[in-house]
């Protein structure tokens, strides 16, 4: 029998990593830091497992994590959830995007994505039975086209994806976007994935409008969040999802079936963890630094910087120096210059090229500097 | 809108647990040892992180454990899978049967379900749009009733699901068996999953038969492991799937959308201590001297006991007990004597109840004598 996913092929960040690692390039394509976690963060993990916390976590997470990802959404946003109906812990925010759409998009269902977009989202929608309806951001900064939006929603749209600040772009949502989508889904059986893994990294004293600080939208909304981004955690797998009582009843239903629980020790030493709210209070300037060093040592170069207000991506767009389509460059500078980047078509489902790379500035210093070094040359 | 899965509750797993602690009574239900694993683990997870390995793993798996995955293989099973084409580390067994299943199941597609059976099946099953035949194996022994087996296949039957050793009945699968279903399947497109997480754990010098070992079968099968049961850390949710290398493909399509990849430091410190053969080829004996202990202590009760050749657990009849229906004599016995176990009815899908209870024996001599002790004064 044929393959369910014939067009599904290796994903562009294994691909990219991949050809870095054979041409010894600097690998800024898959999205992770080249620095550790805090000490401390590890040795709470030691302790966990020391004492024997190594089996089965409840399905729906750690009580003690649960709760403080109740009170720090309190604090961060305002809206408490109760940890015990709202609060779901996943094994990653991959994860948790899968079992969300799992949990609610039927045979025939259309669910709505807006270009560029995560590469989980429609295979998810598809093995549900779902139809990926793809409405492209407006180009260059990548806003919501709302009449081509509007234009798109059938009576059976049951969802729509929404990613702030976004990757690959490094746009931030404004609230007035929140607000207009709550408007418009009023009445509606419509639901919001609002995916905030980066929810942490916005610059230039902007801030994160979370779906949850937005009335009539926190109530359709699965939030999803993950503490690899914020934590310097990206390959520990624990992101979580809060939703309103009887979404998150749906939501666990898969997630029991799917990998049942995340774990445990890596659970309870977060939890603990959590209190250092200096951590992720410090997130904000520690990448705006490493954003703004990047910038600035590129911007001597022929690439055109593309603003970024968030996440730890930076586009780079390439139109004054070549006319290949992006996928083709992006192979050729890790190959001829030894700078890994992901091209942006890759968020495409037609693979739509604007001449736009993704560069990851979640590295040290030396890091940037090398790469950038050999950017200038082109 | 209507919920997707309107049957599914909440799984036995947690409402048992739940119940143990409630009433504070000796938890032997949802499967994971009382006991530590090994502190030399502990201290290879603690190094690896410390020195920085906490990102992204690579969406196969760290090719230092699917190598040590697939020696294992070699030397237990004479069978070599080739670690880059035919080894896929996933986020837990559980992990590993949702992605199988969604790998290849289409919609219209039968499953054939050997009952009483694992309950993340079918929910698997359902999403992708297929069908779960439900086959029951013959009481009192839980064997294949090979005619009605065969009634059950159909020109749609895309896949049988086995599980060897059994859980929850503590059945160990006959090569005799496993012959009888490469023969069987010979020149059709059904395929084979074949649940093996307690492959370490048959007793009374018999052996476990992989569906690795049986030509004709391994071509065609999916065979899941998992190293929580095998290690004693059922909360470290590191699982794999050994399968041919067109299965192997389908599997990673939707292994990178589920969860993209299984923890880091967990997967690199498993890989190191997997040199450690002593500890898989002692578990045999270390869980039958479990088992032995828990059966003569509790021979003395109005229990029948019902063999038990492999797992970690042991079936009590309590029909001179009681004809309650499992679920709530298992609830009973939990509030008034303080033992938890499992009802097996929860296996079955109609809930057939055959008043048979399912107690974990991976627990410490101390909590089996309590245990006994309480269940022999019925
Ligand atoms: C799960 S690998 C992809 C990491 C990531 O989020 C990205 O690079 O966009
Ligand atoms: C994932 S919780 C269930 C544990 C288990 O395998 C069992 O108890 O049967």
């Amino acid at each position: 029998p044929s393959s369910k996913l014939p067009d599904v092929g290796t994903s562009i960040f294994a691909v990219m990593s991949a050809l870095a690692n054979e041409h010894q390039a600097i690998n800024l394509s898959q999205g992770f830091p080249d620095f550790n976690c805090p000490d401390e963060l590890i040795a709470l993990v030691t302790r966990y497992m020391q004492e024997g916390f190594n089996q089965y976590a409840p399905m729906p997470g750690m009580p003690a994590l649960r709760h403080k990802i109740s009170e720090k959404t309190e604090k961060v946003y305002g809206y408490r959830p109760d940890p015990d109906q709202e609060v779901t812990v996943t094994s990653g925010a991959t994860e948790a995007l899968f079992a969300a759409i799992a949990a609610v998009v039927k045979p025939g269902d259309e669910v709505m994505l807006l270009e560029p977009c995560y590469d989980s989202y429609a295979p998810a929608i598809r093995l549900a039975g779902g139809i990926p309806i793809y409405v492209p951001l407006a180009i260059p900064d990548f806003h919501i086209d709302w009449d081509l939006l509007k234009r798109n929603i059938s009576r059976s749209t049951r969802m729509i994806i929404i990613n702030t600040p976004h990757n690959p772009t490094g746009a931030v949502m404004p609230r007035s976007d929140l607000q207009k989508l709550a408007s418009l889904t009023d009445g509606t059986d419509i639901l919001i994935m609002s995916d905030e893994v980066y929810e942490h990294m916005v610059f230039d004293g902007q801030e994160h409008v979370s779906a949850l600080q937005v009335e009539g939208l926190r109530q359709r909304a699965f939030v999803i969040s993950s503490f690899g981004k914020t934590y310097h955690t990206t390959g520990w797998k624990i992101g979580y999802v809060v939703a309103p009582p009887a979404l998150t009843t749906e939501l666990r239903k898969m997630h029991q079936f799917i990998t049942f629980c995340s774990v445990t020790p890596l659970q309870l030493a977060i939890a603990d963890y959590m209190d250092n709210e200096a951590h992720y209070r410090s997130l904000p300037d520690f990448y705006q630094a490493k954003r703004d060093l990047f910038c600035e040592l590129v911007k001597p170069s022929r690439f055109e910087l593309i603003p970024s207000a968030g996440t730890y991506f930076q586009l780079l767009k390439y139109d004054a120096i070549s006319q290949e389509h992006d996928l083709d460059f992006a192979k050729r500078l890790t190959q001829e210059i030894g700078v890994a980047s992901v091209p942006v078509s890759a968020f495409y489902h037609n693979k739509t090229d604007h001449n736009y790379l993704r560069f990851c500035f979640a590295k040290s210093e030396e890091t940037l500097r090398q790469a950038a070094e050999r950017l200038v040359t082109l």
